[in-house]
């Protein structure tokens, strides 16, 4: 197998560590009893186990039923029956016509229902108006699976969509699986038999939408299911994504989403092919929803749902991209490429002007082009003439690919230990040197690990070197773009980072409550917004630090309290329902004196009597002045559920809306990793002079922020510490206000 | 003409256009004297006027002279001379072989000399090794044009450089025109002669760079000219750009550029392109060589120099894209669309997914994607389903475009007054939908003189309907990808906004130096960089405000200036070499009494012995809390002199490096523009309930440094006004600090 980039060596490794982590998560679950837990739920009762249906019979079933079909001249179900007889004849099932009143189809015994059929069938495919009334019965008959194409379902209306609940009621109760309905063929479309290697599977919510990767098996890449999901009123996308993950010839899943039907099972099943380290690449719809859903709370309107959905795929190494081009050509590397050898990239073309454009673009994209070692350089400067540049890119002239000179070339870059990836941008078909260069490419692949990568820049695409001999190896990944083949490249290398450092967030989710629980559910009081004081007591709760404060009631409390937290203090109005302290002037700062604490309570008090506000006291609090502020909060996503955000405090979030947001659960990893994605992260560091801030305590915060979002979980409608103030490395932080609302 | 959405009316008006304001622009000059101003210069001594050779004889030359041509077999020149002969051939040109000794080249008689050649030519292209010894002959032989092959010049390194300067220093005193060295055949390429309409002119200092585009006549694209510009020691990128924008029978420019010889030279034709109305699309190489020319000061450390290429050409509307395939679809739909009749973008889809998933990409990328009105809407359900959507995206659920239906549909959506633009993307070739869909939209598109855009979004593209009947059409704009449209029509719509609005700079350029430089002047101290104060005073010569301050040297002159300047007063120490003053704590603020401003006054002193700083004083100055903290300072750039910058100060600037660039000269818009691009923007125009800061005094501050940049010119090597403190609408703007460096 030696020499086989896209060999099956790399498919089995990753189908023994499947065995190893992904199916017997048991023995490996952090405190796990050793007992049967894939029900187990954590703390907030949301589960921890991808529900991972067995779909073996259902793409590759022994016999099928076909409700509906017909032989009968013009009718749409005479040409999807005979597509499927096709296609029940190449995967080798028997195929059973079912029609109330035919006798044969197509010369098949048709039966009149799937009740008197011969045999008990795995699959049924249901070509009728209304499946309802046959759920019961395909269960009786003991069918495993059914697939409705009827439509006029959810993507009615609300009609539409009761009927489509009503549907999914009666499948969840039959113990039969349906994908559908508004369903089609895709699933039994004509996979090509004779190319090897891993392959991609395919999940779309539109078949229109999927052809073009599907398509891609006319290039000679391989796809292996297609699993087109409807309006998945029962088996969705996640279902798939955790079964494709668990086959051996799946190199790659590569989806296009519309919605997701589930949050958690979308996170679950991309955890599971994480685990197993399959690349998962999605085009997500939805880029400009993002100001459609915003939360009430400060951090909530600063995180749209997209922003949500684009978190939560990274935080699973889901590869989200935005043109079916990209999916494809992002898809079809991954699925092929074996994992890297070294991240280096060595760009190598017949033209300077080439090579430095692309490496431009792939140093901007964040690939690494090392230079080559004086050694290298010398070595190829035997072939290379002396005053071209070899250092990476390597700029060979053009002349020497003519000859035997180019194969020795690309052998010489690929045998540096340095390089992992050799690109080769080809802008200009010029066939004495392109063929030639196009041969030598394929042949070096097939003699490395490595990866090898052709650009074939011309529009054109007709070309001899293109269509015979790039697409015709599987070793060399080709593109149409230098835009495309950095994605996808980059996507590789990041893929193969992030499964190798994955440790998955559900092993180590808390399944029962903290001591803080307890605590927490006492402040609670449903349906309202607690006041500064209460909020401030849910985070003690949660071990958060707050100021010293004293919530009282009259001005001679008021200079005692003062006294005790220690000169000098801030004074605030608090009442449940108060927002926007400081834009009312019910914020009073830097007081030294008993004095101007009189006052203060004074004027607080007169200016709430003026704005009619019902004051529970005025809270006196410690003055914390040296620090970075942040914002941390929780707020609710209708796919997702609760999520955390933290952001840079004051102007920042305020006008650059600059925050990260993550889907619990996630670990200290993740959370370092939100305050990475921050523009304005130096300020963590300390600028101008200023001290690093403490940002292990930060993470800290984060992290019992998420555990009472957990916790608490649709009690908390919101949680907004802002600003969460960090103080200089080793003294903590502190959060100096905070809103919470209960659900 | 009519229905000629690619005809050559928009060529003949824009033509029209040119010779009104392109080729005499000394009519339309403002403050115009009536005389000859092509060689007008700006106040700092920068042309005003593109120096634009005429081209026609070196692309149709009459008479072309070969220099070392030759038949020998073998010889690299046999080959080029062959292509050469076939060349003139072609353009009806006269040819003649140079060689010392042959007396025949392929039949044809050959010279020994130019000089002995029996009439004067226009061309001669050079393939000799030097080509040096042969321009004093070439230019008494009167011979306009020549073409220098060689290699081995500044591309080889200073050796090369040398060589190549001694070459362009010839040249210029030759008053011939040379193309190179270090070129190719580009220029003699074989232009297919049957296409129509509106070309692509090419300019590229990478033969196989260019190729791309080239190719693109393979697609039906048609091609005017290429320019390989080569080492651009004598004709560079802006000259042929500023030819081409005359050339009635181009549409569109597209370059691939690696480096500027001139940055002033390629804003003077952009500008003429700009005028012309003729667009002007690049590759610019570069993208990471941002962190390679940092500026000393603090805002030129934020501007790196793609940033001031990026910015220059936006400015003049030059469009910047970054991958040769965007770089042939964006020329292509700019060579060819008429200007837009309206805005507005119309996806029409056989899928609903395919029309969410572009609609989500378009809007994204700031496509105007209207909803269509309700009459609009019921027409078209005349024709699909009434539960497919059809407000925009337009879902026809596929089975309309089969029949009758197919052609109603497409023409009712363009007869809406709103849409512009018809975008069809087909993902999956299925030849009963989409053969007969391609046909219908090939036909609408001749009816019309709206823009029809196709996507095939097939990776194999060997169809039919997309090889023949798409790109068949020259009225039907086609792509391959999602993005590319998206890029292309968006770069359509802003290059026709921005040319309808255009008004050029380099008119209202300032000639003659303001009363302010003498002032000016004065401040300056070559080599040295000036105290804040005397920065200050160079502010104030150009009428930008300045808090009220005195420069004291004694404990009591200080508490007198503060009683004239008015408490609180902030107390800064003053010397030409400092920087970094807070840091050192050599500025107090807030003081209100004189015993404050003498204990300041003291303590400052002490600092600076104590840090060994040799003070002019110590400033008095006014305090000004209340207000929005800028930038605004100017740099060097290499490529293009002096830059304006912008920027929201504070943390904004420090820590996100939020600021803009302009190249001078600009207008009041591009100033407005300039704030219109910082992303903390939204401060100016008030959060958190502060009122909104005086923008207009903002930008009358940039367009003074501007005249200060362009009358002091490379004497002022920085200034940096940090902050600038922009206060309440109608309040002004102060500097507040001021740093300048002087060359």
């Amino acid at each position: 197998m030696l020499g086989s980039t896209y060999g099956t060596l790399t498919t089995d490794s990753r189908r023994a560590r499947v065995i190893a982590c992904g199916e017997q998560p048991r023995s490996t679950v952090h405190g796990s009893t050793g007992t049967d837990e894939t029900d187990a739920t954590d703390v907030s009762g949301r589960p921890l186990y991808a529900d991972a249906p067995d779909l073996d019979r259902f793409f590759r079933p022994e016999s099928v039923a076909v409700v509906g079909a017909s032989d009968a001249e013009g009718r749409p179900n005479t040409g999807i029956t005979r597509q499927l007889m096709a296609w029940a004849e190449r995967v080798g099932a028997r195929l059973h016509p079912v029609h109330p009143t035919r006798e044969t189809v197509f010369g098949l015994p048709c039966s009149p229902s799937v009740a008197a059929l011969p045999e008990t069938v795995d699959l049924a495919v249901l070509l009728v108006a209304d499946p309802l009334p046959l759920v019961e019965e395909l269960a009786e008959s003991k069918v495993k699976f059914a697939v409705a194409f009827a439509s006029g379902f959810a993507e009615t209306g609300s009609e539409g969509a009761n009927a489509q609940e009503r549907l999914a009621a009666a499948v969840r109760r039959s113990g039969m699986r349906l994908l559908g309905p508004n369903t089609n063929l895709n699933a039994f479309e004509r996979f090509r038999d004779d190319l090897d290697g891993p392959a991609i599977a395919l999940i779309t919510q539109s078949g229109h939408q999927g052809r073009p990767v599907f398509t891609m098996q006319e290039l000679g890449v391989r796809l292996s299911h297609w699993a087109p999901t409807g309006n998945e009123a029962d088996l969705e996308t996640a279902d798939f994504i955790s079964y494709f993950a668990r086959r051996p010839e799946v190199g790659a899943i590569a989806c296009y989403v519309e919605g997701l039907k589930d949050g958690r099972s979308f996170l679950l099943a991309a955890d599971r092919a994480a685990r197993a380290h399959v690349p998962v690449v999605a085009v997500k719809v939805g880029r400009t929803e993002a100001g459609a859903r915003t939360a009430a709370s400060h951090t909530g309107k600063l995180t749209g749902a997209d922003t949500v959905v684009d978190a939560a795929m990274r935080q699973f190494g889901v590869i989200r991209v935005d043109g079916l081009d990209e999916l494809q050509d992002t898809a079809a590397l991954l699925a092929r490429a074996r994992a890297p050898r070294a991240e280096g990239v060595v760009v190598y073309s017949i033209s300077g002007g080439t090579g430095a454009h692309f490496s431009d673009l792939a140093t901007a994209a964040g690939l690494d082009l090392p230079e080559l070692s004086p050694g290298k350089q010398d070595e190829l400067h035997q072939w290379i003439p002396a005053y071209l540049n070899v250092a990476n890119p390597v700029d060979n002239g053009g002349h020497p690919v003519g000859d035997w000179r180019g194969r020795k070339i690309i052998d010489a870059i690929l045998a540096d230990p340095s390089v992992g990836v050799l690109i080769c941008p080809i802008t200009g078909p010029f066939p004495p040197m392109s063929d030639k260069l196009a041969q030598d490419l394929v042949d070096a692949a097939e003699q490395t690990d490595k990866l090898v990568c052709v650009v074939w820049g011309s529009p054109v695409g007709t070309e001899d070197a293109y269509r015979t001999t790039l697409l015709g190896s599987s070793r060399v990944a080709t593109f149409r773009t230098f835009a495309n083949c950095i994605t996808a490249v980059r996507a590789w290398r990041d893929h193969h980072r992030f499964t190798a450092a994955y440790a998955s967030p559900f092993e180590q989710a808390p399944r029962t409550p903290s001591p803080s629980f307890r605590k927490a559910q006492a402040l609670m009081r449903p349906g309202h917004r607690l006041s500064e004081h209460a909020a401030k007591q849910l985070l003690r709760a949660y071990g958060i630090r707050v100021p010293r404060e004293q919530l009282v009631t009259s001005a001679a409390a008021a200079v005692r309290a003062a006294s005790l937290v220690g000169y000098p203090v801030v004074m605030k109005a608090s009442a449940p329902q108060l927002a926007h302290k400081t834009e009312l002037g019910l914020v009073k700062v830097g007081l030294t004196s008993a004095s101007q604490v009189r006052d203060a309570y004074r004027e607080l008090t007169d200016i709430a009597r003026y704005e009619g506000i019902d004051l529970d006291g005025v809270l006196v609090c410690q003055m914390v002045e040296r620090g970075v502020e942040m914002v941390v909060g929780v707020t609710h996503d209708d796919l997702f559920g609760p999520t955390v955000t933290v952001g840079l405090g004051g102007v920042l979030v305020e006008v650059l809306r600059d925050v990260a947001v993550r889907v619990p659960p996630f670990g200290e990893d993740q959370a370092r990793a939100m305050l990475g994605e921050l523009r304005g992260r130096a300020l963590l560091d300390g600028v101008r002079g200023a001290p690093p801030a403490d940002v292990d305590a930060l993470v800290e915060v984060v992290l019992r922020v998420q555990r009472m979002a957990l916790e608490l979980g649709d009690d908390l409608a919101e949680l907004d510490i802002n600003p969460l103030m960090v103080l200089e490395r080793g003294q903590g932080a502190v959060a100096l206000d905070a809103l919470a609302v209960c659900h």
